[in-house]
Order: C-alpha cells, then structure tokens, then sequence
C-alpha cells in the first residue's frame, strides 16, 4: 500500500531514548517516517538531534517526507467545536497530507452557538467525508450528523474540568449519539481519524 | 410553606406493604400526599386497596389531594427529546399541577432533527423556566441553552442500551455543556425537576 | 433522502403500548417504517395485533415495507467473532436490506481460531466495507484492521460474563486498537453500523 | 444580551499561546472580554504581557472591562463548606460582578458544625438564589435545601483525596440530594453556578 | 468467645437447596444458628421445611437460638435517613440482639428535616455507640457526627435511582466524611455494623 | 471537648499562603492547632516562616501544641502490611498522642508471611483498638479481624501501582471483608482513623 | 490435541434454540462435546430433549463424552473460600475431569478461620497447582500463595452484595496480591482456570 | 527456597530515603537483594551512594547479586506486543535472571502485523511458558494462546492515551480472551509474571 510513509512511530509513550533509537534506524535505511505524539519538551529535544527533519510543534509531529504521495479522489472536512481542541485538528490534518487526502478546516462552530455550523452549510456540504472533533460534552457529531448525510467520523478531545476531564464524557456522548451512523475513535486519536477517513475515500474509488 | 401536598412518599425503594402503611396513616390523618416512583404491578395492587385515590400510570403516581394549590406566577416548559422519556416528562407535569405551577409540554423535539426546535420557539420563549428531559448523548439541553436565555433544568433519562443504559452518559454531557449556566438533577428525577422550577418561580415573585 | 423506510422507532425504551401508539399513527399516514430493539415477549404481542406486519424475531424487528428501496453500489461483509452476536448481526443484515444495500455474512470466524478468517479471506476482500462484531476481548475488528484496507466498523456486543459483561471490555479494545483506522459504534448498536455502511458507501458513489 | 463582556475565554484547556492570540484579538478590536480558570504560572506571563488587564489570581481571572454591566434586581449568595473551596467561590463572585449581579459570601459554614449554617440564618434568607460550594461529602446543600426555600445551585468542589479527590463523591451527593429541588453543575465550575443564577434572577424580572 | 449463636449462614448468595443442607447440619449439631440476607421467596419455602426456627421477614432473617446470649454493658443506637433503610435497621437489630446487645431504633430522621435530630438530641446522646443508616447522598452520619462525640458506625443503604441506585453515593459521602472519625461498613451491611457495635462495646468493658 | 489541639487545618487542598492566613490568626489567637497532609515543599516553606513551630516531616504534620492533653484509658495498636505505608502510620500515631491516646506500632507485617501477625499476638491483643494500614489487596484487617475480637478500624493506603494505585482496591476489599465487623476509613486517612480510635476509648470510659 | 472433547460450546450467552441447533450437529456428526454456563431453567428445556446426553445441573453443564481422555499426569486442588463459590467449583472440577486431570477440593477454608487452611496443608502441598476461588474480599489467593511454592490461578467469585457484588473487589484483590507469583482469570471463569492448569501440567510433562 | 535474591524491595511507592535505609540494613546484614520500580531519578541518586551495586536503568533495578541462582530446567519466552512495553519487558527478563530461568525475548511483534508471530513460531514454540506483554487492546495473548498449547502469562502494560492509558483496556482484554487457559497478573508487573513463570517452571521439574 503506496502512503506518505513507509512508517509511523507512536512518540507519546515512549522516551526521547527509545524514539531517537528507532529514528536513526529509519534514517540509516532511508525509509520515510511520521512520529506523533510528540510534546514540547521532546520536540526541543529532537530538533536539535535532527536538524534535518521537520517539526510540527502545534501537531506534535515529527516526520521525514521525501516522496509525494498519490492524490486520493475526494475531500475530508475538519470541524472542531472549540479553539481548545486544535492540536488534535492539526495532527489530523498532517497526517492527511502525508496520506495525499485534501481537507479543509473548520474551527471554533461548536454547538451553543448553532448558527455557525449553518453559515459553513455549504462548504462542508462539498466535503466526502467529515471529521467532527469535540471535547466538554461532545454533542457537535450529532448535530452535524443530523444536517449532513456523509460518513461521519467522531474524535472526543480530552480537554475540559471536573467531569469532561479525559474526554469521557464526550466519547460516551458521541457513541451513543442519536443520529444515526456516526462512527467514533478513541479520545485524541487524531491518526485514527485521518486513517478511517483514509480508508473510507479509498474504498470509494475502488471499481463496485 | 403551602404546597399542592402535604406529604411526598417515595414510592420506587419502598415495598407495597411499606407504602401503604404510610398510605393508612395519611388517611387517617386526612393529609393530602402524592406518592411517586411506582411501577404498573405496584399501582395495581394499591389502586385495588384504594379505589378512593387518583392513580396516573403512565407518570407513576397515586395522589389523594382534596384542596387546590395557589397559583404560582409565570410558565414552566417541559421539553423532551424523545418519546421514550415521556414517564419522566408525566412525573414532572403531575408535580408542577399539584405545585399550582402552569406548564405546556413539548415532546420529541430532540437534536437529531434540530429544526423542531425551532419550530416551537416562539412557544418555549414564553416559558419562565425550561425543563429539559433527555436520554441517549443528552444534548438537547445544550441546545436549548444556546438558543433561550432563561434558567435550563436538565434531567437526563435512562432509556438508551450500550453506554447510553443507565443514563450515565446523558448526566456526563449536561454537566459538561459548553451553554452557560445549564443546571442538572439527577437522572430520572422529573420530582427534582419540578421541585427546582417551583423555587425558581417563587424567587421571581418575592420583593427585591 | 430515499431509504427503504420513512420512519424507524426504537423500541427497547418504549412500552408496548408506546411502540402501538405510534405504529397506529404510521400504518394510518401508509408510512413504510422499522421498529428495531423488540424481544420475544414484545413479538409476540405485536404480533397478534398487527398480523398484516413482517416480524424478524431473530433480528428482533417488525416492518411494514411496501416499496424496494434504490439500490445502493458495492457491498458490506458482516464478520462475527462467535455464534452469540448472531442477534446483532441479524438485526444490521435487516437495516442494510431496508438501506438497499447488498451484504454477505461471516459467522463465527473469531481471533482464538485465527485460520477461519485466512479461509475466507478472498470473499471478504470483495466487499467495500466491513462491519465487525464481536464480544469478550473484542479483539477480531484489529485482526481484520491489520489484514485488510476498507473501512471497518466495530461492533462490541455485550455477551458475556464477569468483565466482558455489558460489552465494556469489547468496547474499550476496540476503541484502542492499534490497526489504525477502525472506527466504532455503542455497543450492540447493529443499527447504527448499518447506517455508517449507508453513509460510506453512498459517499463513493457521489461525484468527486 | 447586554453583558458585562462582550465574550469569555476558558484559559484552563489552552496554552499561553493560545490565549495570547485570542486575548490580541479581542483587544484590537476593542471588546471586553474575561478569561477564567488560569493557574499562577499563565497569570505570571500574561501580567507581563497585557500590564493594562486586571488579574485576579485568587480567581484564575484575567479581564479586560470598559463599561458597567446593567444592574440585574435580586441578589445571590455564595456559601462554601469550607476555606479550601476558596477559588471556585472567587471566581463565581467574580463572574457575578461581570454580570450585574449583587452576591454576598458565607465562607468556611460547612456541615460539621451546623450551627454556623443557623447562625447566617437571616443573611442568607435575604438572598434570591444560592450558591453553594462543597467538596468532600458535598452535603452542605442538601441541608442549606432543606432549611430555605430558594433555588439552590450546588457546585461540587475538588478538593480531598482518596474518594474525595476529583469532586466525584461530591457530585454524586448533591445529585442524590433528598432535599428536593436543588440542581447541580460541574465539578468546580463557578462560571456555570454564576451563569445559572444570573438566568434565575433575570427570569425574576420579566413580565410574567 | 460466647455469643447468641454458634453459627452464621449468609443466605443472600446462596441457593435454598444449600442453604437447607447447611441448615440441616447445624439442627442435627444441635447448633444456634441465625440465618440472613433472606428474600420472602426463600422465607416461603424455608418455612415450610423448618416449621420449627424463628423468621423474621422484615429483617431476612432465619434463627434458631437456644439460649440466651450474656449480656453487654452499654447500648447502641441505631438511625435512620428515611423508612426506606428499614430493613438493614430491622437486620442490624436482630443481630445485636443475638449478640446481647440493648439498642433502640430512631427511624426517618434524616438530613432534609434537620430539626427531628435534635428532637432525639437527649436519647441519642444516652448510646455507646451510634449505627448510622442512610442511601441517596448518605449525609446523615456527618450530620450526627458533628453532634455527637461516640462512635459512629455508619451504613450506606442502597435504596435509590439514578446515581444513588446500589448506594455507592452514599458510600462514598460517608467515606469523605468531614465529621472526624466516621467509620464505614459495606452497603446494606447491617450484619457487619452490629458485629463493630459488639466489638467496641466489648472493648469497653475489658481492663485498660 | 478537651482534645489535645483547639483547630486542625487541613493543609493538601490548601495553597501555602491560605495555610499562612488561617495559622497567623491562631498564632494570634494563641489557639493550640496542628496542621495534616503537608508535603515536602510546603514543609519547607512554613519551616521557614514558623521556625517556632514542630515539624513532623515524616507524618506531613506541622503543629503548635503548648498544653498536655488529658489522658485517655487504653491503648490503640497501629498495625501496617509495609514499609510503604510508613507515612499514614506516622499521621495517626502523631494525632492519637495529640488526643492523648497511647499507642504501639507494628510495621510491615502484612499477608505474605503471615507468620509475622502470629509473632507479635501477643502485644497486639493488649491493645483496646487496632489501627490496620494496608495497601495492594489489603487483606491485612481481614486476617487481623478473624485472630482477635477488638474493634478494627481499617485504612486503605493508596501505595500501588496498575489496580492498586490509588488505593481502591484495597478500599473494596476492606469493606468487601468476611471477618465480622471491621469498619473502614477514607483511603489515608490517618487523621480519621486515630479520631475514630479515640471516639471509641472515650466511649469505653463513660459510665455503662 | 486430544482432549476430552472435540467442542466446547459456552451456553450462558445462547438462547436455548442456539444451544439446540449447534447440539444438533454435534449430535449428528458424533463429536463429544462439553456445555458449559446453563442455568436451571436451560438445563430442564435440554434434559427433555435430550435425555440420552448427561447433565450436572450444580456445575451448569451437559456434556456427551464417549471416550476417556489421556490421563494428564500430576494433580490439580480446588480450594475454596466459602460454600457460596461451590457452581465454579464443580465447574473447574467437571472440565478438569474432561481434561484428563486428577483434581481434589478443599471446601469452604476462607481467610476468616485461617487455621483451616493449616489443617490441609499437607494435602494442599502434595498438588501440582492450585485453583483458589474466592467471592468477597479475595484473599485466599494471597494467603495460599505465601504458604506454598506452586502456581496459584486465582478465581474470583461473583457472591456479594454492596461493593463485592459481580466480583470486582475479589478481583482487584487477586490482581494487586502481595504474594509474588498469583495468577488471574475472568470472574466465575472456573473453564479458564481448569484450561490453565491443564496447559501448565502439560507443560511439566514436556521434554525441556 | 533457593532463589538468586535474599530479599525483595518494591521501590516504586518508596522515597528514596526509605529505599536507602532497607538497602543500608541488608547490605549490613550481607543479604543479596534486588530493587525493582525505580525511576530514572531514583536510579542517579542511588547509583552516587551506593556504586558497589548494579543498576539496569531500563528496567527500573538496583542489585546486589552475589550468588548465582541454581538453574531451573525449562525456559521462558517473553513476548511483547510493540517497543512502548519495553521496560515491562527488561524487568520481567531481570527477574528470570535472578530465579535462574532462561529466557528468550520476542520484541514488538503484535497483532497489527499478525504475520510477525507465525514468523518465530517454531522458536516459541520451544518455550515451556510464555509471558505476553501488551498495551493498548491487549489482544497479542488471545492470539498467542489460540496458537501455542503452553501456559500464557499475560501482563496488561500501562502505555498508551485516551481509553487505553493506565492499561485497564489491556486488562479486561486479557481477562475476557476467549482463548482458554490465560492467565492474567496486574498492570506493569513484570516481577509478577517471572515469578508465576518460576512457580511453572518448578511445578514442573518436582515428582508427581
Ligand atoms: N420521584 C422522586 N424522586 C426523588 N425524590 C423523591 C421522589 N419522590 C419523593 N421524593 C423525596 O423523597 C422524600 C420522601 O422519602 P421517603 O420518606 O423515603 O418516602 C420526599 O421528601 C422527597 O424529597
Ligand atoms: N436499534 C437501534 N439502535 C440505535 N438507534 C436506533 C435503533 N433503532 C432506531 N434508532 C434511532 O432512534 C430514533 C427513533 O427514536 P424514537 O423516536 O425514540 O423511536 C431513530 O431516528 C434512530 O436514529
Ligand atoms: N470557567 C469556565 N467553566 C466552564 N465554562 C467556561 C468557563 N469559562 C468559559 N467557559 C465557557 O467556554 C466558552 C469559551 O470556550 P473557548 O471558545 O474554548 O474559549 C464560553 O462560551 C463559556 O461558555
Ligand atoms: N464457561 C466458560 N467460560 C469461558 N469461556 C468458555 C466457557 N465455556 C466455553 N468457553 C469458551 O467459549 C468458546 C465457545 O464459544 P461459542 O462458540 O460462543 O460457544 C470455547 O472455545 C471456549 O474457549
Ligand atoms: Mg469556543
Ligand atoms: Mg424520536
Ligand atoms: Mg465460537
Ligand atoms: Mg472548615
Ligand atoms: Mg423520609
Ligand atoms: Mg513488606
Ligand atoms: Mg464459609
Ligand atoms: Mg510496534
């Protein structure tokens, strides 16, 4: 399967050590690479050890890119219900990129003010498939699922207090969301978004 | 303090035996009550011990009130998403009678069809207080919030099966509702509700 | 939107004399409609009172469908880990017909005999997009993730005991999985994956 | 809806980064705005940014306020179990001001010694919503509940430890509270307890 | 050790059949033996077969004791929230008094009528020590606590709906209690609640 | 009450300063205090404001004690399953001797090598009450509870890592215990446990 | 393998119908085979259609076995904390059989009478694993596993109420044990815990 | 028993103070010990005060080994799911070292990439007990055991975010795997899984 990149390394839970270590193997075999999950404090680090590479410090990605990817037919939409749950926006937006998928970004149209979703009808109308992104109480997907007739696929964002910290309270909402066929992945899994959304514009080009 | 109701038995926790043991004395004592929670086998068995008292089923109560309640001033909305909430909606409606509050209800107007909202809002915008009862992902009364500026009652419902069972998820959601100033009973307590209307009421009607 | 029904009732919240009620109403307006989520006992009343009906108990739902709905391109595999998630399966099978879309079934063919799945593997390669159900570890819809590129709906179902009752332990696995790119759906919620299918595979069709 | 600011920010899920922005945003275009939930560290970086903002640490607070909110009729009081609930009290007062609203403090009056709850008797019963802040075992409303007959909002606070810790045990008291009629918000979430009363108190108003 | 019974049968997990078995050895042993956490379904049959024991319905209670247990100096206290604790009240009292234990019962006076506690304040402070029964927000204990300088033994019932359904609620109020050394039993415990009244009463008695 | 102290402050969920205010006003009120749940860095801080006070790093306790409190009959026994639970073990001796308790420590006698338990019978039985820590799967109390006939007051310790942090599990297996009678505390509470300790001495001291 | 059957059918999660259809073919095609997780109800439905199939209704089984399996050398012992856990028991026991392995049990000798445990100590000690079954607070395990050398495969039982209902405690219990070297499975899962010991006494067979 | 240590310190809930006191006592008493659950900060500040010892950073141990262990016949493999698990790994490795087991570890082959493990199939199959270590959803154990007929060992790993941080998803995996015959020990514990291997491995060399 010809992506962006040959591989993908998980940065969150592992050390700077044990990143750098898988790094230099794939820099040695000349594979092209994506490592996510990547906070502040390892990304200073890592610059400075690979100057070479690229950072994306608001996604939290590091990646070594040198081939473009094919063009996948279609076009994925990004809709996050606040400013907080950005960092999980960009990490799905690069990660399309690198999967040769075209998005746009809509930001900050969370539901207590609905009528911002209805002044953006139209543009995400034209998308082919939708990432929804919300954190607190997670009831953007619905409403959006309710509008929209595309697949929709629910990320819940684990920002938020008291009850919505973690982002449980969003992921128990999106799964049992009343309007029907909405799909979810786990808490912050920006990759897996972009992945199912991969999958889903795939498949459509397939011959049926 | 002059209520609809002298007394108030929670019927749910208690065995027939223990709810008319209670019953025989309020009778004796020719008090007016209300007693709540009570499923069809219990209503079966006290309306044949009782046939004096006013049984309504579908709200689960029994009620022996002689004297009428004062009027409270101003409307109470109660608003549900679904039709499978109605028991909650009818618990709530036959509370605020006998609390001499004035309520309209408006049933299955949940998110996934948001334009029925809209629908009614030139109705709900007269209430003083909007009740708003919902199961599932709960995210009516978000809605609701974002739309009306009056005080928001949420009572998230049972119904729902997988992570909606219980009502759990419901109760995360309005807690953490991204609309100001939603305020949240505990599941299922359409009491709770009507109790909470009645004191927001009255506060309206004292000198300031 | 032209689906194989006009209206769908949930009737595992409802009482039987709700899911009536509202039947009445639809079978008046010549509705086509589904009602999902019915047991035995709720059958078997229905049954007799509305024996002009179709009734799939295994599937647990009641139709009244009069016209074919248009006919959807491409495919859905419906994969089951054991013989007990056969209920959700059946009921994901009905809605898929009722969506007009073709499906073909893989029962059984779970992790602990990891052959069965190599043994169909051809078959399941033809559809556009598969819907996974399994219950206890849930650990079938990442096998699947890892050895095919469709999109993949996850199903956990809620058989089982001690930890894996209720589905949670299904549900959680799922949603950690780390074949990137499934996406989930509440626990035995055969519907909602149904309509998820719907969704992607209308979405290949459109124009791009 | 002529507020004391134009728009809020939640500054608790955003980096300094984040905030900055939004913050030079609002100040270009001249609109009062407040900011919540900062810790000593975000406080300490933006005091030096902005010198011409008011901060308010003990509330978490940055706020940029040109004009005087309109004077709402009534007035709340804020009651807290205890010095350690301190902050959310802060901020809920704060808030309040924003909002026109008249609000007096009874601090440290928690259940463990009643006495101090019947020693503000009349104070309290002057006031046309309370507010009443708890952590622990969070039983301070239920009793404040049962002694006055107002509209109670109870904020569950998130001090403690064991199963304290968190406000969980908390919430889940306020929930079961068997003093009928109080309503609850978030864990620590003195923005939404002020919200709720300022809907009360303007509910009070209107022509009913 | 010399109690009011040889043996203890906890008849809540286990069939009839074994309880019969269990029950038959200890009568050919000519053993006391108390029996608890009996439904009326079980007391029906086991009646029939032991025409012979003691049965306490109200309590789920089976006995069989010969002889009378030597009397402990002191006296317990057993309170109550509502009249739905009633039965973990009835249990806790056969079994101090098995245990030759003198209590006295003050049923329904819980937290929301604040001023029935002190109408006992005299009786209550005549005790040893305090068992404390309550379900919902499980505030009474604290409440007495806060009165009261003797032990308190305090037991979370399970009666209740939504979040205080199965009365974790009110375990956990009691475990965060702020009135100084408050201990807690498992819910419905009232075995164990009378067994830590033995316990501290008898230690009050030895040498020190 | 004559305790050994006037005021306790509770200082984890306080910050340094709200500390400072409350100990300035009974260092001027020349009130006697102790202060519980300090960690290192705030020792270090007051150490330096207050070098008038004692500081008991090991117990997380500072205090201001300046009269000898009244000695209470009996003994109590603090029993601990590890070394790691040194730290609440320190607390409670420090608060009993506070009350006036006399007290006797047995570290790190826990489950594993229950011939440890059987070593110090003895002493152990000599005491009118016994304090057990235990963390993991604290099944300390239920051995200790099952060799001797005092009253037990258990503490969950929250040591422990996987399912053991945080103390829950050993929380649930306390309350869960078959020995009759033990009763529990908050997961750490030392400060409880040694009140409840002393409730139960005085109570042993009160005419019967 | 040669087992003691060819299939395994788990008959909790089926409903009758799906047990009888796959017994049919079982039937049919003359394989042996074991089912496991029937009730009461199940069992008198599938002893009349099957009569000539045998049925051990305290170990929830009916099973057709016409051949003797391989005798598995070493020994198995199932011990148990109370008589309440004896259905896992017999169904450790009866797969035990099936499997070829020697097994013996040890009834009802829990951590609250420790001194039981010692009086088998020379039977316990002369097994190769031991399976120790236990409700409540899940001791045993621990307590067996300081004394003896063996593997110990830990199972907890679902007997409780309050926080030991469904077995969780006992659970979190076995997994957090103290005594190095304790193995876990599901709750009730008696077929888990008699295939683990089967796997390891193979496994000390087997040339190394 | 004759193991490779003396005596077993658990260092992860210790301070480093506590830690240095146990070290000083056994190195004075000339016990072979080894420390397990240290930090990397833990791990610098021991190695300046005692640079006798031997430090495995990446398995979080100190120890002073001085004996060699007696060889145990048979041999274990470790198995991991990706490289996150690597410290879980190392420890559980450490551990075999000191019990005088052998070892074998499979690194990083999980079920994403099912191919990987049919891969080393005839080098694990040569093992006499495997230990399968796994985050996220857990699933490589199931897999493994429905390959392999040898005891499995699971270890849950805590790596991971979102519903899969702490390694609850991983547990309750592990434990509903309809694979039979798994065991489970708690989260991270790789000195659990050695010592089960050992318990195994012994069981299997004694007569029977
Ligand atoms: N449906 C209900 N939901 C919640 N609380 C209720 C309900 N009905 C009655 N109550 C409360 O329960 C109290 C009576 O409880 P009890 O003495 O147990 O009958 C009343 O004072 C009410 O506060
Ligand atoms: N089996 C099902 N699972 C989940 N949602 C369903 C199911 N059947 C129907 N629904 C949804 O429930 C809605 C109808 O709910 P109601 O108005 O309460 O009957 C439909 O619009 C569907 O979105
Ligand atoms: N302290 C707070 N607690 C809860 N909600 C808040 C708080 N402060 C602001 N908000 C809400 O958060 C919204 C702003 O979110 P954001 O766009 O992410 O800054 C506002 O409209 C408020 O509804
Ligand atoms: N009592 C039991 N507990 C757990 N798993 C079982 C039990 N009985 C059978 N199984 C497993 O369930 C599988 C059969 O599941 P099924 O195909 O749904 O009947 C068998 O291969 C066993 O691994
Ligand atoms: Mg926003
Ligand atoms: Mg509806
Ligand atoms: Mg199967
Ligand atoms: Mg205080
Ligand atoms: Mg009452
Ligand atoms: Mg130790
Ligand atoms: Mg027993
Ligand atoms: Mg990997």
């Amino acid at each position: 399967q010809r992506l962006g990149f040959d591989e993908i390394i998980f940065g969150m839970s592992k050390t700077v050590d044990q990143i750098a270590k898988i790094t230099d193997k794939y820099k040695q075999e000349k594979l092209d690479f994506i490592c996510t999950g990547l906070d502040d404090r390892k990304i200073d680090i890592l610059k400075k050890r690979y100057p070479e590479f690229e950072f994306i410090p608001k996604a939290g990605i590091m990646k070594n890119i040198s081939s473009v990817p094919p063009k996948i037919k279609g076009k994925a939409a990004i809709i996050t219900a606040g400013t907080s749950d950005a960092k999980v926006a960009h990490e799905t937006g690069e990660i399309l990129n690198c999967l040769g998928v075209n998005c746009e970004k809509f930001i900050d149209i969370g539901v207590a003010g609905i009528h911002r979703i209805f002044h953006f009808k139209k543009e995400i109308a034209e998308s082919n498939v939708l990432i929804v992104i919300a954190g607190m109480e997670g009831a953007l997907p619905t409403v959006i699922g309710g509008i929209f007739a595309q697949p929709v696929v629910a990320v819940p964002a684990s920002v938020g207090y008291g009850v919505s910290a973690g982002g449980y309270s969003a992921l128990l909402s999106m799964l049992s969301s009343c309007a029907g066929g909405i799909t979810v992945v786990n808490i912050d899994n920006g990759f897996g978004a972009a992945m199912a959304a991969f999958r889903i514009l795939k498949s459509g080009q397939v011959e049926k």
